[in-house]
């Protein structure tokens, strides 16, 4: 297969044996898959010495299922986390904890920036015919913004920050408005003030919050010192949600968060489900406005250069373009 | 008033103007006070430079309240944080967390560690008869300890770890093994192994504990590096509990909170009523034996050179007797 291959910081393109689907699990061929900030931190140290094949954003269609015929040929996207099933966090129902995870791209199995990958059947999730290739790549970083909502209890009456209006934050942000809370988006980018706007939205310039106001706010910055400007905004007693996974370690006022009694909820991946669910929907987030171009996969170093670049919202790969037949299509921000 | 006076991080023992009862307000002639980790935190640094009365545990007797002779005579300890009843934290029924509170000896009020104080009536606790004053001045204490089970869900089924067996994780975890849970306490105080037994703690040596293997874990500790070591114990999915305020500055791994899901609790003053409820019941926790020496107020100096000594438990004041009149009882360790 032809994959993307990360080590030593540096992204290259390669031809690499195709993996064959064991029993219980399923050969996909990739459609499209999206260049996640946790990859960039991959290539920056987090994980320790990553080598592999990145990429965990993807859509594409099953083609080998030993054993589960019926998926043949259907539309998926797949969770990430592939678990042993019997470690005492598996067999308490958090698959996603399993101790002896492996996680597509990321830990120990090959991932999504290639033109093929395998996953055990159980982690696939069929794409509605409704939901295009181009929203369904979308459907692990929805997933992971409609996180928050299982772990935390938001209502109209919540008044709520997002710190970060790039990839991570603009889809958290929609996603908690769409509970009817008050959300005020904090950022870098004017241009995407009223990107919320028709939900309820307020966009304001970042570090412009009043200290100690939102009952929740979620940082999803990717930045060190994204917690701590979140942190600050926080009322006492209100809950702090963390979103970025970093290469760099970042700090917290420890004592802030207690004289405050403060909560501070870790929120990872999400329900695959109702992030499909929710594309289908007729309130389905506008997710065309995040990609900032798409590239065949053969041009990956490009592309993962032009997602290192601050500000870039999401790169598309689109593996089934070979190398030349097709320029980026670098779409102009909407 | 005779007064400890906290300033340069020097305490001395001087006379200062005594304090009137305003309407609303008390003022209480102080039986017994206690030197807290909080207290000592304030010398290094914490809430800046600190000048003043330090000292927010005590008991003692009310001898002067303009209009609320009900409380004249009677025993009492106090809500340590003076709200000013009318922000928005205050009225959202959050008077501890109040935006212009002052703290007693703490934050812009002169404190327990002198013959007299001042608090509002609003902030008296009437100690019951069967509480003596030496159980009652760990009132404040034990309340910051049971506000961890006002924030947490603990049930018996709860596999609960403190870490730190001083003075404030002795309580924390008998208050935890008081809901069935079983408490594991992590400590560098092996003749402190039985202590917590009957109440079905368990004592371990600090760090020794199984990584990643509690749903519930209280720092405790009041050193810098106990918030890391905490972490490591907690589950995915669990909750790390953080009670220690300190002038260093402490730091967490956010990227271990974002992965395995954590929540961080920040946790400070507790119920007054129901730690004097728990100090009359039948299962009182054994109070005495926190107890490491007792100082008269004019050796105030030395007490609190002896608080600072690591492993130190509880040392108290007691004002009424004054300079030369007793020498200190340093109490064997039971």
């Amino acid at each position: 297969m032809r994959a993307a291959w990360l080590e030593n910081g540096q992204l290259s393109v390669r031809d690499l044996p195709g993996p064959d689907a064991a029993p219980g699990w399923a050969r996909i061929r990739v459609t499209l898959a999206g260049i996640c900030g946790t990859d960039l931190e991959l290539a920056r140290g987090y994980k320790g010495g990553f080598a592999g094949v990145p990429g965990h954003e993807f859509v594409g269609v099953v083609e080998a299922a030993p054993d589960a015929p019926e998926w043949l040929g259907r539309r998926v996207t797949g969770s990430i986390t592939i678990a042993c099933g019997s470690c005492d966090l598996c067999r308490a129902g958090l698959p996603g904890h399993c101790r002896n995870r492996r996680v597509l791209g990321v830990l120990g199995h090959p991932g999504a920036l290639a033109d093929c990958l395998t996953l055990p059947v159980a982690n696939l999730h069929a794409v509605p015919d409704s939901v295009p290739d181009a929203a369904a790549v979308f459907c692990e970083p929805l997933a992971a913004a409609l996180q928050v909502l299982e772990q935390v209890t938001v209502t109209p009456q919540t008044r709520a920050a997002v710190i970060g209006d790039g990839r991570l934050g603009l889809p958290a942000a929609w996603a908690l408005a769409r509970t009817g809370a008050a959300v005020t988006l904090f950022g870098h980018h004017p241009e995407r003030t009223d990107w919320g706007a028709e939900r309820g939205v307020r966009w304001q310039p970042a570090d412009s919050g009043e200290p100690r106001a939102f009952d929740l706010v979620l940082e999803a910055t990717g930045a060190p010192g994204g917690a701590a400007a979140a942190l600050r905004l926080v009322r006492p007693r209100g809950t702090l949600v963390l979103k970025s996974t970093m290469a760099a370690p970042a700090t917290l006022n420890l004592a802030g968060v207690v004289v405050d009694e403060i909560t501070v909820v870790g929120s990872r991946c999400g329900p695959f489900p109702k992030a499909l669910a929710w594309l289908a929907a007729a309130d389905a987030p506008p997710v065309a406005r995040l990609v900032a171009a798409e590239y065949p996969l053969d041009r990956a170093p490009e592309a993962w250069a032009r997602a290192q670049r601050p500000g870039t919202l999401k790169v598309l790969l689109r593996p089934g373009i070979r190398n030349g037949s097709a320029a980026p299509s670098v779409l102009p921000l909407p």
